[in-house]
């Protein structure tokens, strides 16, 4: 990492962090899911921050938790930094966690410099972004960009409480979920660590994010007979593994021929297999798989879904079984980072004699569903050898203030551009 | 089939094929798994008909319900013929039941037409033929053939009783085990349902079993690295899944060949296939597959292995994961059918005006055990779509009588056959 004066204070930044790990379920650090008492231990240990910081504390109908530093001219509206406090199970410290504490910091950061911004200035942790024992991710998100519908808030979480029921718990109002819906926000900036190995193996200090992958789920099951495995010589058999196997080998094989056409970011994971008797001495009857595939161009996903339908039908028809199922799980677009947000965060890191590069988000973040409603932007930091979702999980305390003087920068200079094109606009 | 007049009774055989299969756990037809009350009560019921019979009955030290019909000249030793009554997890009403059926109406036929052998006659139900809670099948006849060592009876079901103590329990006596041991056995015939549809698919009446395959299992084990689903380019994965998947498909191709050069019979199968952590947006990190690989030429098997082992190297090492297991489970030799009693199955077969076939066995069966200590050979009847193991497992009655009836006759010949070899021996 290139030597740098940052613009703000790297141990208050990293000691928030390490207190917010603190707030865990002691067997299974680091766990802090959402809608538990120990996530809304740990918003409460964040809204204390807020306040000390000097911002007005809230939170939105959408269960967002929200703090707020009033502008010199709050008719410009809003630049909201954020992510997300919660966790998955056995989770880490960073992931979410880095992007609320940044924005903190740069709070922080602006008033002891003096700094008052024309923007009001908002710092967001958005409920729920990791799949919760509710089955949705980015409730908060969704919820802020008018898409957390009826049908997701009866979804149900084994207990029997549904997700209404559970948003109205943590300080939410799931019957007036429209004023959430914000269109006040001319910029939303998110800090991430990179949850992937391309920064730390190019010795980068951050990425500036291009685009965040749309995800497709894709369902196959292959039916076919549980035959003796001794008695029924191969030419008579129906082997439901035969095929599954054979299409985990194409997934594997187109993918690698999208990726390798250079243009866009495309992976494609088995990630799921399951077989049916599962019995040594059985021909299997049945195997499901699902199919994970990302990209930030779905044209390649439309070209992939063809080439695996097509290839799967094949293994199905030469293993002699039926492919009973092929069937779109979820389908979500990829998200544009925008492009005035991506300069002022490169020029924010050149400024800063930082070392970057564009980066595209193969993970879905809170920032995807935001740029439905606003322009937006993401900085990934390195963390180490990729980990994430997993107690290893670890950044360096100069890898996050890095990426948080980043957007502290990019804030600045968004404050005075998009200042002046409001004016012009006005003329 | 041809019409034939049977030197049998076939409505009793199938009488007590049915009454036997009513001794079933109600919940779960047909269930009457070794070592459990339902199983006593089977065989309760077993030893009733053989004393009807006129058969003194015994239980060896090994577990094993003996019928016994003394010959004119016991100085001969015994012709034996034998299967199993105990049944896997809602199993069949034929599998094994049959065999031991198909013996005892075979000894009412001999008594009905006034014929006394000079050899004796035993009717054996092998102990724990399927794999029971023990985790070991053939329990009595490897007892039988000296074949049950201290490390097998040592064996502890999930409720903590070892085999020993279940076999005392059975009325076997597990320190007395060699006087199970037998050297007085001349011919050992065993009838059983096919588990396979050749037969039926050649509309033949009974196949001669050349040979029972040995059964090599290879536990395979893949390691590699459980990485984000969408932040890990495909260059950069350690995918477990695609180089177990790769070794799926050389297993089906190696097998064909072999099976293809047509002289010996070969299949393999992998019957059981995992995947860790099987989470659609993980990247496996861990993989594993349990090979099941069967033939009549131990060469055969040992190509096998040596290709599915340079292959499997070869697929971890294209997906960069680690082949942390390639280990032999269990090896099984095969076990030839005797030629002498094939023949004598032949002819009786023939002197009924049945078709029958030769087939190699591709399930295992006591009749591979007893092959280690005297001439063995198995005559197989046909089954409904070569269903066996499950509830649906079917065999027609004039099918298991046509069985039966070949033994018959082969039984009488032997009489003869074996009789005057010990003369001409003796001379």
């Amino acid at each position: 990492m290139a030597q740098t004066n940052l613009p703000l204070d790297a141990d208050r930044l990293w000691a928030d962090v390490m207190a917010l790990a603190e707030i865990t379920d002691p067997a299974r650090p680091y766990t802090r899911r959402s809608f538990t008492a120990l996530f809304l231990e740990g918003r409460a240990w964040l809204a204390q921050k807020f306040v000390e910081a000097g911002l007005t504390m809230r939170i939105d109908t959408a269960g967002n938790l929200i703090g707020r530093l009033e502008g010199k001219n709050p008719a410009l509206g809003v630049i909201a930094i954020g992510s997300h406090s919660d966790t998955v199970p056995s989770g880490g410290r960073f992931d979410g966690i880095a992007g609320v504490a940044a924005g903190l910091e740069i709070v922080r950061a602006l008033r002891d410099s003096g700094i008052r911004l024309e923007h009001s200035i908002e710092i967001i942790d958005f409920l729920a972004e990791e799949p919760s024992e509710y089955g949705l991710s980015c409730v908060g998100s969704r919820g802020m960009t008018g898409l957390l519908d009826g049908r997701m808030l009866a979804l149900t979480e084994p207990g029997g409480e549904t997700l209404r029921d559970a948003l109205g718990r943590v300080g939410g109002d799931p019957d007036r979920l429209e004023e959430a819906k914000r269109d006040d926000i001319k910029a939303f900036l998110e800090l991430h660590i990179e949850q992937g190995i391309v920064l730390e193996s190019q010795s980068l200090d951050v990425g500036i994010v291009t685009s965040i992958v749309g995800i497709r789920r894709i369902e196959v099951v292959f039916q076919g007979e549980a035959d003796h495995a001794g008695t029924t010589p191969l030419g008579l058999r129906h082997d439901a593994l035969v095929a599954a196997a054979a299409t985990v080998s194409s997934v594997r094989r187109v993918a690698e021929g999208l990726a390798a056409e250079g243009k866009d970011y495309f992976v494609a994971t088995v990630g799921i297999l399951t077989v049916e008797p599962s019995a040594s001495n059985i021909v299997p009857g049945r195997s499901r798989l699902v199919i994970d595939a990302r990209t930030t161009n779905p044209a390649l996903t439309r070209r992939f879904v063809e080439a695996i339908d097509r290839e799967s039908l094949a293994h199905a028809a030469a293993a002699r079984v039926a492919r009973a199922t092929f069937e779109t799980l979820s389908d979500g677009a990829p998200a544009a980072c925008d492009p005035n947000l991506r300069t002022a965060l490169r020029e924010g890191a050149r400024d800063l004699g930082l070392g970057e590069s564009d980066l595209p988000s193969g993970a879905g973040h809170d920032a995807a569903f935001m740029s439905r409603i606003c322009p937006s932007a993401m900085v990934f930091v390195p963390c180490r050898a990729g980990k994430s979702h997993a107690p290893e999980e670890w950044a360096d305390r100069e890898a996050i203030a890095a990426g948080a003087a980043v957007i502290y920068q990019a804030v600045k200079a968004l404050d005075r551009s998009l200042a002046q094109n409001a004016r012009s606009g006005a003329r």
